[in-house]
């Protein structure tokens, strides 16, 4: 019996009567994006036919040569020649449709025990690994950053804030290592989204398992799954991969949209606590004078579009029953964005970081203004058996008293000081910055010996989440290449 | 003096020392997605080079020569010669430096009294209107597709669903002219929306308007605005118009999801109440009787991206100072990525509707399974007298007698309806759909009548909406050509 | 045959065997927080009722005893005598119980004709017309404080920012109207959202309209709906109303957000723009100094939350089939909470701005700072024929040395200005902030002439917003009171 | 010196001028919902207070007295004697107001060496952990159903489907066993975030440390704490650990929804796939015959909630500057009522699942429709050297060719199977759904063997997963009684 392909460019045009309409088609292909899966799709592909041979469903020479005939698309895709069009639906049925103009209709064979359903589940997740790698990576470069401008930092001072008030003085360094804090965890969620995807959907078929002897496990281990999807149904409708890393960006860009904010504000007028690099701002086309923190608000910008892509596919698996169903085709798209929308962040961030300039004068001298020690001269009287409630009125009262005179504790004279409370006429607070710092000699405190100690950790944390990196990507890269025959 | 432009390709250059970085350049240009608005943009500049000119805010020979050249970058945008890169920086910059290769030094005076920022409010605010229309013919065409198969079955009953169980029978077409009710809200939306954003933004310059005595109503007119934008900071601050766009968007699609999903359900083994045409479904790459609503299903899921964008952009609105900042940039993809989606929904859905079969005799048969006459049964009683939760709750019992004998009301003897209740021995309920439709005669209820003066009004509705939209058009067209000088 | 109330306090429980779990009823009770509309569904039965016995659907007595028995339950209400638990379901079979216990077995014909369905959706529409009106008047007082502190800052500068950059000075009045701007366009959403929702459902009944011969023009014209809803099912399935509140719900408290956020960096040590009144800011437990800008903060802080409640509930709406289903009973409580804390917002937030203390001096300083001036040095020589982008690029160049130079433009000797460019060698820039924005004298714009006509154009606007809100409000009191027999 | 209280309640008035604004109270007190907070705050504060004590901060005697009057507090709280108004602002002012009471001055110092900041964040991770351990207890429940009714389920059969349409057969088990596989992914979420949050903040103080001695590490221990916090900043400016509970609440409520929605369609007249039981249904106010899924619906509705904190939360903290700001104060009511929701549903979805009927006949009927054994005659050409891409245009024509003559597969002669293939002429392909299921038998496929499997599996993780439960819980309750000192 011939090859039926002139039935159609579809892979399943037999039971229909008629062609697709061109709008229809249009609407349907995801060929357009789902390109980017191209060479998940043929190792995919190698693996799943290598098994097929192993276990006999198919001959041998079939399975070698369909084999070959893969490795000649993947050589198409590097080189560029590998084309496409609307028509082809998706990359499975394109890189199927080429492999048959090379080889023939024993290309019909290599999709025996399998369905697009779960081929589409192991290309993502495959490719999703390598995003989280390209992310880990993203993440490590800014933490980099962070650490070597607080490296530089470590005896600078600068306001410490809540409610946007200056509120006690801390170390430059420690607050740079607060986003480090905040990145850490986000490394974390990486790895757990990586652990939680690194299972094989391929064998559960359309849905339900396949009728053929396949031998799963092995095609696991070709392509460095760790396991394999335990439940054929929901290995087809599960995208909670895409959302656990959709999340871990939202994470990620809230906590660089809080640093992005806080280099706009420096860099204003107001604070004039950085100057951001000419290499790094814009001007404007109307007010010659202006320098604009462009990079960094429109980092905090991208914000919203990752938070939009998470909403959306929340929205979109919401309510589905199961298994798949095409609503799903939505996953990629809003994953591409949000991954490569991440990574740009990430990119641009760290230079932006390293190469602003710190004004540690300006810094320092918000440092002490607005009563920040006034915290310091509440703890010296509770040091000295008053009742914290207590002593926090004192300073209270003195605070408002100086205001209304227009003038700040170093103005009050010896009496002054002792009028106010007996304590005070024998020690004065401290009146400087960096005693107030050295004073916070806590663990996870802005003391300049708990600083570095958290610079080291923070440190050796990097060194950790490198190596992991690097492991993963060493087991990845093993599989992503020609001839590949999987880790080890 | 001559051009310095050989300091930069940058309209601003000359404050800075150092050029942008390129990860920079990279990460904030807007060129590879603002090329949308070239004709906005060069229309733009048309008229606010002839105000200027007008106003011998510069010479009027030169405001001609502009005005040539940009019509000379308007015909290369037409023809696909007109080229730029990531270095322009945005669409605005791109049409000066072209300008500028083509008529020289004199291009420098276009730009004088205003700002990107009011240029760029004013591109998406002309781009955005365009959309609104293609919007409006969308949806009045989906509107157009349902009351025509609305129309085809009027003489067809179906069952009315509350909770997806089946309720009360209806006319197919009164089912259909639901979402002719709801699409008729959006169109209103768009309408409102449209009012609200037809305000000039140019001249508000920078921010605080211009130190020139520009004519900002003649340029309103020119470019067919109905007023100009009262305060010029909230001008460049200000993205409600692309917001209120986002949000109609975010209805068409909740609409659109709830008739997708029954076009999805019905399709299925258990409803079989339609039959979508081959052209409009897709097959399975493994199971060869499969054939999918893979068009219904792909644009319900279209439905978290439109929600996404919606989400994303008041996110980044949210906390901004004013005013412009360039959080606001991001505003364009995702207006943009939400339109084209509704547009392509929009333009799939009306023949999905128009080419699928119903099935009038599973529809019939579902529409009085199931006790579906059990009110038309209590309405009876209750027009005899008996208080409506007495004959509820003695139709209630006679429901569950059925289902325990296994039995329909059909069924029943006549001494068994007498015995139910004396009302019953002298006059049966309706026993079939039609009966029970018919009775329903009240303004908005589902008796023949009824649905046919609804029909005819949402068609007298939809000639309205399109006489609004040509009119619309019509003064856009005449704005939105070379050469123009506005409406009239 | 008698009451059969017995078989169970549900308006439904004959066809059951069993009676609800507990845990059922205690998850689908709606009882607790759709108690909120105990007036509007009395008022609604009223209204129903009438009809009936002018209809002769039930005896004028029966009507005449049943409304008598739903204004004493409005009583109890208004008195706090009327209570409610769990086992009522909802508020609607509450009151139907309390009226049974009141007039006995008739209470039993109220519900002929009409189903919970259409009921509820009417109720949810007669609360939220007095939700709009709330907010209505909420926002306008917020534009009136805005208003009133303009009013008192038309001689006042400060910086106007674009990037949270200075850029050029602007009259404090013209800042504050830009609030004022987006406020009105708020009011104008406000106004759309009503006239979409002033449509009656009832008569739709459960899904399919009525089998008795209701009027429903007279019960719309009895509780003052403009219009009777067109289509049965729509009539039930629609929440359209509510998105369209929630919606404009968002965009006012994004303006907010951004108000509140300029406050919260105006109170800060860096801008010391303002000073917020003691009476709308907080202090800390532990730093006797600190003075919290916290009502602005949590008002912006609100807007995630109002964000949250659209979000929710466009993604419960998404996908459902017609008509009801009880997924829609979440409308309930995030519209309630939106509501609720749009209007705590809004009632907080006119006396924060009216009691803050402006900074005049500070603002002043800040508006000459960072060559702010710098645009109208370069329009000096765009006006004296220097191409405006070549002026641009002089005046660039001259910001550039000044920074290298470490002075201001205010310290250039003649001979320099002469240098830069001949036209300064005749003719210097504006020096102050004063000349700068009254050279921006364009409608629109930030001269004092122009501020003062926008402030009497929003004044304007306001008053017939306000006009508008008491014409409305007179028309729903006169709906919503004891024996109202509706608006003349 | 005496006590100072009377200058007002508020712990920070006496900077302060004049007295809180009521509007600005209401606005900002948070009494109202985190009093659900009061045994966490006093446990904390017991910690706090005895370290001072250890570490001669104050002195031993002060320490004890502090505690025993803070024990008294908990005791009164849980007898519900412990009052508080709308002036108490928040609980830890309330706890501290009535210990003042209850032990006079000396109260004053327990608040030394900590903050609100720190304070609150503690009193949330403690809360939360709880949460965690009752969502987990919840999710497990929920898997203990589905595992129970699907042993009772693993020789049914019913159609797998994909895009809701019959696709294969599957055992029924099979089926819900993906949704154990789906929270058995939520398990592991909620693991990893009770990881992320086991870290203790106080010690934090304001945001930069504290000046006195303090033992953090001592705290951390006697309050069940693995770590402490690494950077003070970040430990009162994060609330990333109430985005992860939040965010694992979108994928549970994702996961339920999708059950619901199939519970829903499997009631439906057109499924009747199960029946749910009359205690987990309701009917309707006017349609006798009704019984509405209404728990499903509802818990299916609640997915937008849960949805719209976490979006309403991510929207508070973006671009939020360094460090507590009171928009953080938003993050309790949304995470109390995403915990409370989720609770709701995690407590009535067990029982609607136990209680229901499934419906095996129509179950299995519908497995075999709609020629949903194709794959299976494909597969059989492919076992026998047809290429599978023929074998699935073969069969694809034959189902064209048996809708268009109104027969299935069984209908067909010998001859005519053998006219369609050869390879049909001695084999024909299974002809029931068990066949068919029996055939799948590969490793998470639908054979009844590996289902099997699959459920004991499945059981032991579940088993697994409450011994992690218990574990944490005892440390937990360890920790939070009276007079505990913590896990041995």
């Amino acid at each position: 019996m011939q090859d039926q392909s002139s039935s159609g460019a579809k892979r399943w045009g037999a039971r229909f009567a008629t062609a697709p309409d061109a709008r229809s088609e249009a609407f349907t292909s995801s060929i357009m994006f789902d390109n980017r899966f191209v060479r998940e799709d043929i190792r995919g592909s190698v693996a799943h036919v290598r098994m097929l041979g192993r276990q006999g469903i198919i001959g041998a020479d079939d399975a070698a040569q369909i084999e070959d005939g893969l490795w000649q698309v993947w050589d198409e895709a590097d080189e560029g020649s590998f084309t496409f069009s609307l028509a082809d639906e998706d990359i499975h049925t394109a890189v199927e449709r080429r492999l048959r103009e090379l080889i023939g209709p024993v290309q019909g064979k290599l999709h025996t025990a399998r369905s697009r359903n779960d081929q589409v589940a192991t290309d993502t997740r495959l490719w999703t690994k390598g995003a989280i790698f390209e992310l880990t990576a993203g993440v490590a470069e800014l933490i980099d950053a962070l650490l070597s401008i607080a490296a530089a930092n470590m005896d600078a001072v600068m306001p410490g804030y809540t409610h946007t008030q200056r509120a006690q003085p801390v170390i430059v360094a420690h607050h740079l290592l607060a986003y480090v804090a905040m990145l850490d965890r986000d490394l974390d969620r990486l790895r757990d989204a990586y652990r939680r995807l690194d299972s094989l959907p391929l064998g559960a078929a359309a849905l339900a398992g396949s009728t053929f002897p396949i031998d799963r496990a092995s095609v696991a281990a070709d392509l460095g799954f760790a396991t394999i999807a335990a439940n054929s149904l929901d290995a087809v409708a599960d995208r909670d991969y895409v959302l656990d890393v959709m999340y871990t960006c939202s994470t990620i860009a809230v906590h660089i949209s809080r640093l992005a904010g806080e280099l706009v504000a420096w860099s204003s007028g107001e604070f004039k606590f950085v100057e951001l690099s000419d290499a790094f701002t814009t001007g404007s086309s109307i007010m010659p004078q202006k320098k604009n923190p462009d990079v960094a608000e429109i980092a905090r910008g991208k914000t919203g579009r990752v938070f939009g892509h998470l909403f959306g596919l929340l929205t979109v698996i919401k309510g589905l029953p199961l298994t798949y169903n095409s609503d799903l085709q939505e996953d990629k798209e809003s994953l591409f964005d949000t991954v490569d929308t991440m990574l740009a962040v990430l990119r641009v961030m760290p230079p932006v970081v390293e190469t602003m300039r710190i004004n540690r004068e300006n810094m320092a001298a918000a440092a002490v203004s607005d009563f920040s020690l006034a915290t310091d001269a509440a703890d010296l009287l509770a040091r000295n058996g008053v009742p914290f409630r207590e002593a926090h009125e004192v300073v209270g009262r003195l605070v408002r008293q100086c205001i209304e005179r227009g003038i700040t504790f170093v103005e009050l004279t010896d009496d002054e000081w002792h009028s106010i409370h007996p304590v005070f006429g024998k020690e004065h607070p401290p009146a400087t910055a960096w005693e107030s710092v050295c004073a916070r000699d806590v663990p996870g405190g802005t003391a300049p010996t708990r600083v570095a100690a958290a610079h080291a950790t923070a440190t050796k944390d990097l060194d950790a989440a490198r190596a992991w990196l690097i492991a993963r990507q060493a087991e990845l890269s093993a599989v992503m290449q020609r001839n590949s025959t999987g880790p080890n």
